[in-house]
């Protein structure tokens, strides 16, 4: 019944949660009043804040008055604050956090945490608040064993595994606890361990080595993060000796309902499995002549009875494509897969979809598979890792992509929103990591943050979370810290975009590793991602008329938009359009003299946010100063030779000289 | 005093050594006359001869008459065959060897073996033969532990290590010694045994485990190949605990004394060092202010005593080249750092430098540095492992390029050729493994067949030793099998080329592993292998003139024929000019239409080779046929991919069409 939150150590950052965020909440008189688990940890969390600033907490009842009360309540007036929403307001001198689930309690506190002192002062009227969508997750492609191309963690920037070393669970299990508050803390209600490329070790975590992954289970549950697992397609065969792993085979799918009882058996809040089949070499149900529904919902069937979830993933291409084939375009696939079977898929099936149609570029549209199955409940994928966004040597912060994607409404203007049609969740591949500031790059723990935040409500204002993110992570900040950081920060996604591919053409970046520019390095391969730049023009011609068709995968207006140079905006132009060098954007400028204006501009983008940083020195805590500092070197570095690559490789081409007769090698 | 030779075994293959090749040798009566180490392997080779093919041999003395004797003799005739030459002749039913040096006894044997069954018959006019250099070396890129990125076997395309298997000696001495006799039988007569980049675990064989290295020297001196080791500039301070390396140190100095009378100590007849130094990130001198010079005979002093010789790579330039930088010309880079250099090397230091200025690719000019060291040891380095000629899954052979390079000569007709220049000796890189094969491709054991034989004699006829190897390897082979193989083996180089980078220009292979095509892949890169390639034109201007000045680093009248693009050979035009695409070759032909046919003609000359091939089946044994029938399978896949890209490439950039109008995409 006494919950103790992690001590805060000296190895580890304290991220949006430093010691001084629970100031007020610490200093002052506190009720918590219910019972359960996270009601525990709630009052295990003030009192922490008592012990550390002078105040006191009580548990159910005692002597008020108080400043602060934090109870579970049936009352009829909180009806519709469901499992995780509370209501907060503040009169005759005390503040009420109400819920009637105890996680909607524990995201109160938080809350409360997140106002600040003035929470504790004067009146506030009463208001409730609850999460768009029931799963906020992270997807950690964690290895168990180090992958020998892939490392300990697919596409991680941020050290090793928080769960994971070298074939071992790490066993830092206050680390985990630590992680699962900060998690709690924007929002963040489930995490998936393992990478969803399941290899030969990760495999076995379903079946005997389910212990480890239920005590990453238990560190996280006291902060209502629910845990999941990757599993292979393959698993009745590789795992279980079955001779096939056909969705429709009766002993198949005995074996999964028996592994997944067991699953349940020591994780009984177990949320579900994540499974990429099909994809990129993983297999799934096409080896047996069975659709992806029959795939997805035979888990589902396994996961029923527990009120467990299986999410599919909808990435499924052909990624050993003939480049000299311009027949086939990947950004089709996911649709031209999934609608028809739309409605096909079982309740507790989520089909789980990238943002873009292609693999979270700097810039892509919002993949037209999220308009078009409104028989299916639909997560939406993003990736908080950077792993084509600057890898967290260079500070990209996505939130005002993710809020595009997340605002976007796919049946035009009358119609709902991103945001609203991921009935299924919204999906983050986590950039956290045992990195002492968890995500490699200091500033880069503010992609967490919003994602959380934006998961929560997806029409959040992405620069009011940025200002939430800044004073928490840096309480009692001078203004012209918060002023620099805001800086830095919240234009750094269109700098990343303005040095890197242009106009949403995306990749040009090199093979494997993904870092640093290649303008052809992905021109003439098997992965289906091509710019097709020839002395006159560049671009993909994916109209309906001329193209490939794939804007007509759009519902109106969209398809209309997208169609036409005329109409499709800037900044995707080249995803939709091959287009001469001249041709004339709705900017006024030619597409050759944007890329040169757009990639002159954005390295001296680059120089001036280091600047502004160095300006900091005096008033950043020096170790993360320093790392910052260095990481900016870096990112000039990469900037310019992105600067350098992008302009020569079109120059030579184009043979068009810059209008401002700048350096071009 | 008694030596069996291996036993052939069915899992790996006899090569240029099937017992049947023994036949004529076997089936006699054959005198061995002299003692010594290498005279026992002589008798012991004739007697499992006899053994199995019912002939006798006697040692010394006995009752003739003999169809062959084989002696080591002082006689004064003899003067002048030294230690490895021997002569031959046939008089009066005696076919008879004579050398004065155990080693030459043991050529004469294998040159006995080569000439077949016609050498026991009729007269034969006393021959005699010497090799041209006395060091005809093999360097092998063999990692000890297995390197994260490169693996057991730096650039080795067969296999694991004849020598290391997973951090140990891999223990099969018999498949040394195996190894030992196949050199032999083509006159290589030293082998280095590590990667010249020297990681960690392998910098030990040098002290604590030099134990390993003596057992593979053991297995290898019965056949006359002695021992050499690559080792750590740095290994004073690595093995040593030194605080320095720097050569001029009287402890560093000391330290390599001691280090090398120990592996004397054991080894008797170590060969010496081989030494990457100052390259690619290896440690050397300029790290201490001292030259090349300096180095070299630190360790030349330590070997000294006790016979042995340091090479010293010459593969010196600057890997970190910013592409930007027009200037700096990674192909200057060996001759103006070793030049300045020349007569200050000891007389036991050679100094090894590869063919080309570049780094083994299908095309280069010979080295200028080769012509420009009177004052120096030379040995020239060739690359037998097909790094750049298709990793032994193309059929390469590479003999008449050597043969060109080895032919050439740098003062023009009067002065002498490279294969005379060389005096510290012919060095190929080893393209041997642990693979049944050898090599891999069964056809590429032509190459290192070839390669000793042209470090023997380097102005013989290459297309006499293909033959040579073509009736070894398949002893008893129709006409059409032996025309078959030499189909698809005598012009394969010129095809690769043809399908590959076009006119000398180079590279343009996939980064990191350098298989298949990129044309870009380097061109942004810090490695100095550009092409600079534009919508007007390609190459890369090394005249004196307008270029980096590389031209004039030859003398006349290679100086002058380079300088010009019409007096430079159409097949080097691009590695010394930049040109227009319209440019028109010697040939007639533009450099456009130059690429675009000899890429077309390059895919068909591989699949008429396809065909020849397969027209083989009932003639060659089934696994070798089968293994030949689907790395061509490769081939031709790969030779489209080129083809097809940099037609593809060049085509977007040009925007001239094929005269021919074929398809490009």
């Amino acid at each position: 019944m006494t919950f103790s939150p992690p001590v805060p150590r000296d190895d580890v950052d304290s991220a949006w949660l430093p010691p001084a965020a629970f100031r007020a909440v610490g200093a002052g008189r506190t009720l918590v009043r219910g019972s359960g688990l996270l009601v525990d940890t709630v009052h295990g969390e003030v009192a922490a804040a008592c012990e550390r600033f002078g105040g006191r907490v009580t548990r159910d009842a005692g002597d008020g008055p108080y400043d602060l009360v934090l109870e579970l309540s049936d009352a009829a007036g909180n009806a519709g604050l469901g499992e995780e929403g509370f209501a907060v307001g503040r009169e005759h001198g005390t503040t009420t956090v109400t819920a009637t689930g105890e996680r909607g309690l524990l995201y109160g506190l938080f809350h409360v945490v997140r106002l600040g002192p003035g929470v504790l002062r004067g009146e506030r009227a009463r208001e409730t608040h609850r999460p768009a969508t029931a799963l906020r997750m992270l997807d950690h492609w964690d290895n168990v064993a180090v992958h020998p191309v892939m490392g300990q963690v697919e596409r991680g920037y941020a050290g090793g595994s928080l769960f994971w070393a070298d074939g071992r669970a790490r066993g830092d299990l206050e680390r985990v606890r630590a992680y699962g508050r900060l998690l709690a803390a924007c929002g963040v209600n489930a995490i998936s361990v393992n990478n969803v490329n399941v290899h030969e070790t990760e495999a076995h975590l379903l079946t005997d080595r389910i212990g480890e992954v239920a005590a990453i289970a238990g560190a996280l549950r006291p902060y209502g993060v629910r845990t999941h697992l990757s599993v292979s397609f393959a698993a009745p065969i590789v795992l279980g000796g079955l001779p096939t792993a056909d969705p429709l085979d009766a002993a198949v799918r005995d074996w999964w309902a028996g592994a997944t009882r067991r699953v349940y058996g020591v994780i009984p809040d177990f949320g579900g499995y994540v499974v990429k089949a099909d994809s990129e070499g993983q297999p799934g149900p096409f080896a047996y002549g069975r659709s992806h529904a029959d795939g997805a919902n035979m888990l589902a069937a396994g996961l029923e009875p527990y009120g467990g979830t299986v999410h599919w993933r909808a990435f499924v291409y052909d990624h050993r494509q003939d480049w000299r084939d311009r027949t086939t375009d990947r950004a089709r696939a996911a649709y031209d897969h999934f609608t028809p079977l739309d409605g096909q898929f079982a309740a507790n099936a989520v089909l789980q979809v990238k943002h873009g149609p292609m693999d979270f570029q700097v810039r892509e549209p919002v993949s037209p598979l999220i308009g078009a199955m409104p028989g299916t409940r639909l997560a939406v994928e993003v990736q908080a890792t950077q792993e084509y966004t600057g890898q967290q040597r260079h500070v990209c912060w996505l939130g005002p992509m993710w809020s595009e994607v997340l605002r976007f409404r796919p049946q035009g203007d009358a119609g709902p929103a991103v945001g609203e049609l991921a009935r299924g969740g919204l999906v983050a591949v986590s950039n956290a990591g045992d990195d002492p500031f968890w995500t490699g790059h200091p500033l880069a723990q503010a992609n967490l943050y919003t994602f959380g935040r934006l998961a929560w409500r997806p029409d959040a204002d992405p620069g009011q979370v940025l200002g939430e993110w800044i004073a928490l992570t840096h309480p009692g900040a001078p203004g012209e810290q918060a002023a620099g950081l805001r800086a830095v920060l919240e234009g750094s996604w269109r700098t990343y975009e303005k040095y890197t591919a242009p106009l949403g053409v995306g990749f040009m970046v090199q093979p494997g590793h993904h870092y640093g520019p290649s303008v052809d390095g992905y021109e003439y391969s098997p992965w289906g991602t091509y710019h097709f730049a020839d002395r006159d023009g560049i671009g993909v011609d994916r109209s309906a008329a001329t193209g490939t068709g794939y804007a007509a995968q759009y519902a109106k207006p969209w398809a209309e938009v997208y169609e036409s140079p005329a109409g499709c905006p800037d900044e995707l132009l080249l995803f939709f359009h091959h287009v001469p060098y001249g041709h004339v954007l709705r900017s006024g400028k030619t597409v050759i003299q944007h890329i040169y204006d757009t990639h002159f501009e954005g390295v001296a983008e680059v120089e001036e946010a280091r600047r502004v940083w160095a300006g900091l020195a005096d008033l950043v805590e020096p170790a993360r100063h320093a790392r910052v500092a260095q990481r900016y070197e870096e990112q000039l570095r990469s900037a310019r030779e992105w600067r350098d690559q992008i302009n020569s490789y079109f120059f030579r081409k184009s043979g068009v000289p810059d209008e401002r007769g700048r350096r071009i090698y």
